[in-house]
């Protein structure tokens, strides 16, 4: 079966439709998606010098990026208000994922953390709402807690963005096609392109 | 009939399939296109501080925005063929499509110039490759070179970088369509945006 890997952060506000896209477009098109949490902080200062979101940093194209989400959101019917904070921390929520990954509820969860940032203006850095979303997915807030806070998913997450920044991944979200061919795998970037990458690996 | 205005700089490499595709699209909704040539480094430089294109900056963005511009054209069989110089001097060529505008010939030259640096790998800052495709589009190169370095299209040029900048551009392709109602019209980003900048100008 022909792999799609979706690379997102909790802090990228285009990355909420397309985690909201994803399966449906994947299924229709037979390919199976693989969900990789992705720091996006330490990425975007080593590539760009940015130490705050690029929408903060220029004020003109934030504007823009909100009214835009608020368009994108409602032609996929799904819930946006614009959040009251900014980016939010997303170091633990990202943890959690990859605990997620390993139990079978990485998906939902993930789903479940965009709608409550970008569609509920809930903080994602807050434990407690955090640990709510955890057991709404049928996770268990406290050992699933301890395993976030373990060494092993710190290193996964480490190595999730050295893999991602050697696959050539600059933003999010972004959608890798794995090639055994030259020059390797097939990159895209943006919600924007979901449909393309899907089409691609079904195609490769 | 409802109107919408292309927002473009031939130095932008997605504007070249934008250019390519826009009249089609709105002859097929009935929505009137206005060609609206833009100079982008002073914006660029006010809004974001750059001096450069943000490809060059951003080493790993450009290594993917060339990928991708590969299979846009080809999605679109437009010929591409990555410059050998980029970003190219885009100033005179500006200048001679606001000429163009006052002849009729505005939409066809814009076409060409996107075809010769993107398709064709050919120097659009030089004169001599601007003159060939004057003629092409049916002006007069001495007239028409004369009158783009009047004091007239200076101003108009400019004015288009102030009147782009105060409807909310930052970046081209852009389109936006007009409006009376508060507050004021919508702002569309990128080729990607084209569809839904149409069927909004359609709509409204």
């Amino acid at each position: 079966m022909p792999t799609l890997e979706f690379w997102y952060e909790f802090a990228s506000t285009y990355s909420y439709p397309a985690a909201w896209r994803i399966d449906r477009l994947a299924l229709a098109a037979g390919v199976k998606v693989v969900w990789r949490p992705l720091f996006l902080g330490p990425l975007f200062h080593k590539q760009q010098g940015m130490s705050d979101s690029p929408f903060n940093v220029v004020e003109v194209k934030g504007r823009y990026m909100w009214r835009d989400m608020e368009r994108v959101c409602q032609a996929e019917m799904l819930p946006f208000r614009r959040p009251s904070a900014f980016p939010r921390r997303s170091l633990l929520a990202l943890r959690l994922a990859l605990v997620g990954g390993h139990r079978g509820w990485i998906a939902n969860f993930s789903r479940a953390v965009y709608a409550a940032n970008f569609g509920q203006d809930r903080d994602i850095g807050d434990p407690a709402v955090l640990a709510l979303l955890v057991k709404e997915v049928g996770g268990d807030p406290v050992a699933d807690f301890h395993e976030a806070d373990s060494d092993a998913i710190k290193a996964e997450l480490r190595d999730n963005v050295a893999e991602a920044e050697a696959k050539g991944v600059f933003g999010a979200p972004s959608f890798y096609i794995p090639s055994n061919k030259t020059p390797g795998g097939e990159l895209f970037w943006g919600n924007d392109r979901l449909e393309q990458a899907v089409a691609w690996a079904a195609a490769h």
